[in-house]
């Protein structure tokens, strides 16, 4: 009973932090519009400014929001009886909307610049944003092509699946702060009487909106590497694999948390000693983590 | 003999990413100097813009080169026979180098500020900074406290250990986004004729430290966050624990790692049974990762 009401206030802690990532996110989106809307030209597509504003508000939405969700969708204890297999269809859609989301965004940065002769890709800003939507793209391909067609074999999976997590949660983190160079450089370019030094209301909002991003982060990269929020090994999955073998489970295991989950502790020692009967498997699980 | 030479290779793999980091680190630093003494007024204390120098330099020397090695250094393998009590000494002062830096960095801008009556503390990239050397502050001085301290008991320092760790590769991440915006805006508000859109030299050499500073805080995240590359915990204070109590080496088992360590397979299972007859400590250890 007392572990029981312990499991409890852990699952309220979780749902407690994940009502503030949701909160924060959207506030994150509503400020975009707001800005956009209150302190910009709004919104269009004719290559004017309106077009640009397209930019903040698509990358706030997609690159950060929706890509904060589809980074810890894995973790909803409520999806923990759905197959895998549709949370990975979920995990997969929800990267797919936010990198389409963050093209169209760059997109209308490219025609807006075209269409005043501004320059394009010479900030670092643009360098590092389009080098984060080249290796989002690789990782959606590469994790369509592993871990959801089913040709990989396991111990690929094992192997990558570190590097999967690894690259998705940097990924994740330069996004934001390429965000954070973004609403730097507007603020700059944009405001001119009062200047941004001159700390403008507008500038004051933004600088806001900035910090919600670096919050929204901070929430995400916690839940997604908290251990014990992970979703637990698939239980057919270990029963339909001779002792020995990498259960689907391992895939699982991200390298950004520790092992110590209680309700897997069975499962561990079990896995443990498998291990040890079989140094080979354990060997090649410990270098896939390079 | 096989497993031996795996431990080498990935022995191996370990100095090639150390090897990479130190360098990558100390380019940046170059890079900084460069920026500074080739494109810039050079380096003084008196008001100046040549005081205003020091910031970025101090900064990617201290807060981003030291902060990172302050990180891996439990990592090092041929630190590992050295008591655990020096180490954390290494670890506490690097980062009090590190901190006492950034200190000294914003002083210059500040006093750089004052003398041209250049607002403070108006842009994102001041306030995200600022909060940054108070968390680190903070994390130093509580990381001071409840670590290296003999006082606080072993359950604490097993509960604050993981938000130790997460805090700590938060604000590095944190430091680093924060670098990407000084520089973002040192480089529009220096760069007039030509513009940095105009992309001069000095824009193109600029924007390679940014990235730089990328690839060095992405191979720090790496290192930091493989467990099998942990420094094992310490076997003399397991001896004089009783079974069940949470041994010193659980302290190290930073939850951004998962637990896969092959050298510590036969620790783990035991640690594991002892925890299924003590539940309670078990769940205090659950609890902690809060």
């Amino acid at each position: 009973a007392v572990l029981g009401a312990r499991k409890m206030e852990d699952y309220g802690r979780f749902l407690a932090l994940l009502g503030s990532a949701l909160l924060v996110g959207f506030v994150s989106v509503v400020f975009s519009l707001v800005w956009v809307f209150h302190y910009r030209e709004g919104l269009s597509w004719d290559g004017s400014p309106r077009e640009f504003n397209w930019h903040p508000v698509l990358i706030i939405t997609g690159f950060v929001f929706i890509q904060g969700i589809a980074i810890i969708v894995y973790r909803l204890p409520w999806t923990w009886k759905c197959s895998k297999l549709l949370m990975k269809f979920i995990h997969a859609g929800l990267n797919t909307i936010a990198m389409i989301l963050a093209i169209v965004s760059m997109v209308a940065v490219f025609e807006f610049h075209n269409a005043r002769n501004i320059p394009n890709m010479y900030s670092l800003h643009s360098w590092i944003g389009l080098t984060a939507v080249i290796f989002y793209s690789l990782q959606l391909f590469l994790g369509f092509a592993v871990f959801l067609l089913p040709f990989a074999p396991v111990p690929l999976r094992a192997a990558l699946m570190p590097i999967h997590v690894y690259s998705g949660l940097t990924i994740f983190a330069t996004v934001i702060a390429t965000a954070l160079m973004g609403i730097t450089e507007k603020l700059i370019f944009s405001l001119k009487n009062p200047a941004y030094s001159a700390s403008p209301p507008e500038a004051t909002f933004v600088n806001c909106l900035g910090l919600l991003l670096v919050i929204f982060g901070a929430l995400i990269l916690w839940m997604a590497s908290r251990s014990h929020w992970k979703r637990p090994p698939e239980v057919n999955a270990k029963v339909l694999r001779p002792i020995g073998g990498i259960p689907e489970g391992t895939e699982a295991e991200s390298t950004m948390t520790d092992g110590s989950n209680a309700d897997k502790s069975d499962v561990r020692i079990n896995s443990e000693a498998a291990r040890k009967q079989n140094p080979k498997l354990d060997e090649a699980g410990q270098r896939s983590t390079m």
